[in-house]
């Protein structure tokens, strides 16, 4: 479920990002669904899940079909996309951050492992977004976007360590994840930047 | 055979890529190579065939080199760039349709992962083409792209089925792709785009 | 050694390209870490080695973060970021050519498979480091990039079918391919161009 759930936000994601770039429906689909299954299949071909349930997966490659669709029938009344993009985007942020620590430490990858490919596989779909679409990637620019995702990670390996990591507890380190990550949009928390070069 | 054909029409796709751009010979033998081979080798991945063929079998990689060297030498005469990697990439998206369906068939993987895997593998050498020569993807622009490669997958998978995947039925299918997909840039058959945002 | 020498390079020029971007603490951090690890974690998911070294092992994770945070703390005394970047990317490619070599000799894949996979693993972070920072990727750039890191493969296969890869000449090329892309770079080689197109 939780892993539905951040196919389907990323593919609203993905397709909202073709829609205002006016692709056509096809190209829009293709956005979505590499936005929505690009993170997971990084994820399953780092841990050697071959082939990635990103194209074996019937239920999860019709999710995200289904959210690239949407957002085609329904951009005429999505009047603020961008806005709209950001929100379904810290949705699949939280969901893959704990999915994807989870599934590495279903497969005997607890650790730094779960950590790394947790905080990747919530990063990865929306960089390929960004990259596919012509923009700098999110997690780039100025508010909070990686940090969100790998407490994330780290908060699902120590539930599961301390044999906690029940549905419930998923469910409310997917929206700890999502809160921060609005939270971090809405009031504008910045990281420090570089002092300024002088010359270059 | 159709295997080489497709790495020879991307080789040119990519190597002219360069061209345009007047990178020098290494550059353009290198944007020819990852063109050519990058598809199959996402494809091998994503199936976990390792190594890749793009990396260990010799004549595909030396077709590949022999592509990037032709747009080389003969970029004086091909005086209309855009439009012949417009037909080349065409060529090697039916070629890769339908050899990265076949693949994944051989491999145990037929149906909804042939059509994926298929799919991918014609239209990932032309993605990271784009991406490295920073344009806008050709899957997502206007003409159909993506459709004539889905097709051609589907297709495949079907005559597989049927056991009547013989080396003509192969070419006719490739050929089916690479003449729809001109047929799509000839006349310009465009999939209906969104409704305009009002706002953003 | 090697190894975390050429993971430390990398991680400065991703860093300072971050750095340069004015990107906050968390993007170069995760700009240094792609650059660093991407080149390796393609090499070991070639070589079918899951989980990638880049996500499991530790010291070389820490190297990466440690390499980025150089750039943050020192990037008002790297006045010609541009420049520093480059002799960095240098020393990174001669390293990653040489480790990507051995790799895949030390996994069962010497000749073609072990140049192919030392050329990308050298080429492979500063090219994840160049699209995501939105520039076209040194490696079509005028000067000699490829070259020097296919060199340092073939050598390395070279010495390690001669049964001489010891630790000294495992330096002694990784300094060979350094000051080949320093000589191109400050000798402005350049390989040949194509001739202009007439139209297009």
């Amino acid at each position: 479920m939780v892993d539905l759930l951040g196919v389907f936000a990323f593919a609203l994601s993905g397709g909202l990002a073709g829609v205002r770039r006016h692709f056509d429906i096809f190209g829009i689909l293709v956005l979505a669904v590499v936005t929505a299954l690009g993170g997971g299949m990084m994820r399953d071909v780092l841990l050697g899940i071959t082939p990635p349930r990103g194209i074996s997966d019937l239920p999860l490659i019709a999710t995200a079909l289904a959210g690239g669709l949407v957002t085609f029938w329904f951009s005429g009344t999505l009047d603020r996309a961008r806005r709209t993009i950001l929100v379904a985007d810290a949705l699949g942020l939280g969901a893959f951050a704990v999915t994807g620590a989870m599934t590495a430490i279903q497969t005997g990858h607890p650790g730094i492992e779960a950590i790394a490919v947790g905080t990747l596989t919530a990063v990865g779909g929306g960089v390929l977004r960004d990259v596919l679409s012509g923009t700098v990637p999110s997690v780039f620019t100025r508010d909070l976007y990686a940090l969100p995702a790998l407490l994330g990670a780290v908060l699902t390996d120590v539930a599961a360590r301390l044999h906690l990591l029940d549905p419930v507890v998923q469910w409310v380190l997917v929206l700890l994840v999502f809160g921060l990550r609005l939270a971090a949009l809405k009031l504008h928390w910045q990281a420090p930047t570089p002092r300024r070069l002088e010359r270059d």
